[in-house]
């Protein structure tokens, strides 16, 4: 995951690309504390998430249900699902490996394993996500796989890719043998053959009826305010993105973002403005209209209400 | 590998189908003891091979290099490298658990471990085998994991195919898991990552200058013999298939199969006459004529002084 980019995306969905086409998986260290209110906010991906809890305990939202991560915990969140992580207390100093990957990582779309075993389980509906504890043997198998494929990751791909990414450190320090990314599919196979194994062990998600069309709609409101942010919104359009009432739609993102409508979209616009502040040479005027607020002494009033400094101190003090 | 499929190819390559399109792997257990002279023939195919001796030694001609195989050793054999095994005593039994599969089982050709680590090795000139010993750490743990692999095979894929091979014990059998072809994979992943991660420790083979045009020779020249056995053929046919001259033609012959050209030829049309005297109701003049004998006296003869049994007979004794 990447904090930053989540705010990108232009489509249904978070246009990260994570990893690369001939080996589609990508690392992540989250440190959560460093994000506005210490979470890495609502999104989803078609790509698989491990996530691990490090630094502290961790809030985690998977659609519409809230679990809590101890540290040491992981989950495994399936395809396309919304979720968030939070770092539960503000004092801790939550720094969380992750990785996100395609299923065909471990085998292709045409062959058996990815017919039998991979695509089944991804388009589970009742498998939105899998906590994992180390007192549970399996799930603690599966932990000491995630210890070791973070670690090869930190170690390989971040030396390739020189991402400015926290150094973490791991129970298993990765081997220096010359065929790490081969490594890395194989503790996906094994993960993956412990999660298919004991798939009949884990409890099932109480999912509401209707969950999964919920889901959607809130992920077309939420590309919907993505794609648009910088021209005037209004609740009757984000309503409509989704084919529903402006009650319904009030009622979705208080649901899933615990907030209405039009406040989401003015943190979203402030967070663009944030990071226009402090990466483009961009007047405040200018950034004021690219995020779509009506003019710029309203920009002001507001930057300054929610975030406690102007636009022009903000900046002054993150570059 | 199946010693009848052997010689159906059509081909430039044997033309078995190695396990599915969508689980490119095939498992056998090869009793050489039933072959005529104890003997894999000479063939080929695109596909890896992993070759285990089991109840005796083994002569293993690889190219035009001879390896002997100790009760309990492997081999790993090179994609279209020419080979062939015979049990070294009449008197052993030799059943030898292989499996053919496709380097794509581990990752698809699109992806960087195919490119990395599989394509390279694959059309390595300088590898065309790895003999395998139980007494080098690296080796004795392919064999293991070959070992894990022909159980699982043996236990799983034959079960749902019904071939009719001889069931094998092997040290590690096989799991009862949901998803054993995951499990085969890990074997597969696991062998190539210690095969890449020793490659530096295997001893050159010593090709000569050559050797690769003069295999592509015999392949082409085998091919040939394949697929028009059934009609007349001459030693300047096979040589003009290869576009070498008779002289040549016959150099090759010796150095690969140990016998002259024609004298190949008459070999591969009596065993296919076997197959058919045993495997269809064709009269004795029918099977003469379908094998490219010029007459059916001719096929009596000469079948007789080399099986020690007219047709008729033979026909009697394996039905």
């Amino acid at each position: 995951m990447n904090s930053q980019n989540v705010f990108m995306g232009e489509n249904l969905q978070e246009l990260t690309v994570h990893g690369k086409k001939e080996f589609p998986i990508q690392y992540y260290a989250d440190e959560l504390f460093r994000l506005p209110g210490c979470q890495f906010p609502l999104h989803w991906h078609t790509e698989i998430e491990f996530f691990a809890a490090r630094g502290g305990s961790i809030k985690a939202q998977i659609g519409r249900l809230e679990f809590l991560l101890e540290e040491g915990d992981g989950v495994f969140v399936n395809s396309n699902v919304l979720h968030s992580f939070s770092q539960l207390r503000p004092e801790d100093r939550c720094r969380c490996p992750n990785v996100v990957f395609s299923g065909e990582l471990i085998a292709p779309a045409d062959h058996l394993i990815y017919q039998k075993y991979i695509g089944p389980l991804l388009s589970s509906r009742q498998l939105p996500c899998v906590i994992l504890k180390p007192s549970i043997p399996w799930q603690n198998s599966i932990l000491s796989c995630l210890d070791r494929l973070f670690s090869l990751m930190q170690k390989h791909a971040l030396k390739e890719e020189r991402r400015p990414l926290p150094l973490l450190s791991f129970d298993s320090p990765a081997d220096d043998i010359p065929c790490w990314e081969m490594q890395v599919q194989n503790e996906l196979n094994r993960i993956w053959q412990l999660l298919i194994s004991h798939a009949g062990e884990i409890p099932p998600v109480n999912i509401e009826k209707g969950e999964a069309s919920l889901q959607i709609r809130m992920q077309k409101m939420l590309a919907f305010i993505r794609s648009h942010y910088a021209s005037p919104v209004s609740l009757d359009e984000i309503a409509a993105s989704a084919s529903i009432s402006k009650s319904e739609a009030s009622r979705c993102f208080q649901a899933y973002m615990n907030q209405p409508p039009v406040s989401y979209l003015l943190d979203f616009r402030l967070e663009k403005a944030k990071q226009l502040l402090s990466s483009t040479p961009d007047t405040v005027e200018e950034i004021s209209r690219k995020c779509g607020f009506r003019s710029s002494g309203y920009f002001c009033r507001i930057f300054k209400r929610r975030t406690g400094a102007s636009p022009n101190q903000y900046r002054r003090e993150t570059t």
